[in-house]
C-alpha cells in the first residue's frame, strides 16, 4: 500500500511488489482515480489530499520508509502517534536521531532491504521470522 | 467495497462476492481493523467515522444500494453529488421519488439483483453487457 | 455555520448571520481559504472535498435546511446518522415524506423561519424559547 | 487554534489567547465537543481523529511549535508539505536539523515567544512588524 501516484518511491514500491506477486493498494488524494499510478490494483479514492496520509498509516501494520520528505515525515509522524510500526530505511543520522528522541517502542532501523523485512517479519511473527 | 463492519448488508455484500469470487474491500470507520468483518480480504482503516462513506463513494464507479437508512441515505447523496452511478434496488416508492427529484442522471433503479448488475454492466460497458 | 462558499444559500446564510450580529464559520472544501465568502468570519480550511459535511453536521447541534440538493441530503443523512437535529424550512412534501421515513426523533420540520427559529430554541433549551 | 483538548500545550495555549482578548479555536478529534477545553470559544467537531492534524494545519497561516512529540511532528510535517509557515519555539538541536533538512523556505525558528511573534508578523505583513 501506497499513496497510489506514479511518481518516485510510491511508484517503484508498487512495480516491486507487483513483480513479487503481490497485491498492491493505492490511496489516492485526488477525486478521481484519475492519475494512479497503473501498478495500483486496487485504487482507494479519498478526495482528502495530504488527510490520506493518515489512512495509509492506519490501515499499516508495518510503514516501510525510504528517504524522508514533509510527507514521508507526515506518515512517520502519524504512526508512530497511533503505534504503527515504523522501519526506516538507510536513514541520515540526523532523522534517525530525530525519530528516535520521539519514542523508541515503534521505531527500526534497517540497511538493507532483506534486513529492513526480517524486522517485518519480526514485528508480525510471520514464518520465516528468525524469532 | 462496503462499510466493512460484520453486520447486515455490508456483511452480506461482502460475503457474496467472496462467494462468487470477488475480491472484497471493507472500509472502516474505526482507529483499527479490529471489528471488522472476516468477509472482508482487504481492510481500509480510516479513523474517519462516518466520513469513511466518502471514501466508499468516491472510490465506487457503481454503487448497489439495498434498503435505506440514515448512513446509506448519506453515500447515495454523496454519489449524486460527486456523479457516481448509484442503483437502488427494490426502492421504496418515497425513496425512489425523492432521489430522482435530485437529479436523474446517476440514478437508477432496479426490481432485482439481475437487472441491477445489467445495469452496471451497461454503465461500465463491460463484457456480457446486452448494450 | 455554513460549507463557506460564496454562493447560495451557504453564501445568503453567512450574511444574514453577520447583518444579525453573530459569528460566522465557514467550513471550506478546499485546500486554501482562497474563494471562501467575505461573509466568513472563520474560515476553516479542511481540504477534504465533500468530506468537510461531516465536520459542519458533528460541529453543529441543530441544522437549519433550506432546499435540497445532493449536498445537502447528505448534511441531513449525517446528521440523523449522528444524532444531530434538523430542522427542514418549507420542506417538499416528498422530502419531508422520505426524511421522516429514515427516523423522526432528530427531524423537524417548519413552515416559516420564525417558526424554525422557535423549534432551535426549544430544541437548544435558550432563553426565549416558548417551552 | 490548537487541537482543543484540555491538556498541554493545547490548553495553555487556548488560556493565553482567551486571556490577551483572542478568540479561540480548538478543532477536535472526537464525534462530540464533549471533553472540549473550556477555552476553546469555537469547537469544531470533526470526527476525524489524527486527521484532525490536517484542519489545523491548512486552517493556519502560521504554526507556533512548543515542544515535539509525534502528534505535533506530523502537524510540523503536514504544514512543510502543504507551504504553511512554522515556527519552532525553543527547539532541540536536532528538531530544528532535521526539519532544515526537509526544507527552509517555511521553517523559522526563535528562542522567545517575543521573538517568535515578530516573525510571524514579518511573514504575515502585520502592523507592527518591524519590517
Amino acid at each position: 500500500m501506497t499513496g497510489g501516484r506514479p511518481v518516485g518511491v510510491m511508484e517503484a514500491a508498487l512495480r516491486g511488489a507487483q513483480r513479487a506477486g503481490g497485491l498492491t493498494v493505492g490511496v489516492l488524494p485526488t477525486n478521481t482515480a484519475e492519475g494512479a499510478s497503473d501498478a495500483a490494483d486496487i485504487r482507494v479514492v479519498t478526495g482528502m489530499g495530504e488527510g490520506r496520509n493518515v489512512v495509509n498509516v492506519l490501515t499499516s501494520q508495518v510503514l516501510f520508509v525510504c528517504g524522508m520528505s514533509p510527507g514521508t515525515a507526515s506518515e512517520v509522524a502519524l504512526a508512530l502517534k497511533t503505534e504503527r510500526h515504523v522501519i526506516l530505511l538507510n536513514a541520515e543520522p540526523d532523522a534517525l536521531g530525530f525519530w528516535s528522541s520521539l519514542g523508541r517502542s515503534f521505531l527500526h532501523s534497517a540497511s538493507t532491504p532483506e534486513e529492513a523485512i526480517e524486522i517485518a517479519q519480526r514485528i508480525l511473527r510471520l514464518p520465516g521470522s528468525s524469532t
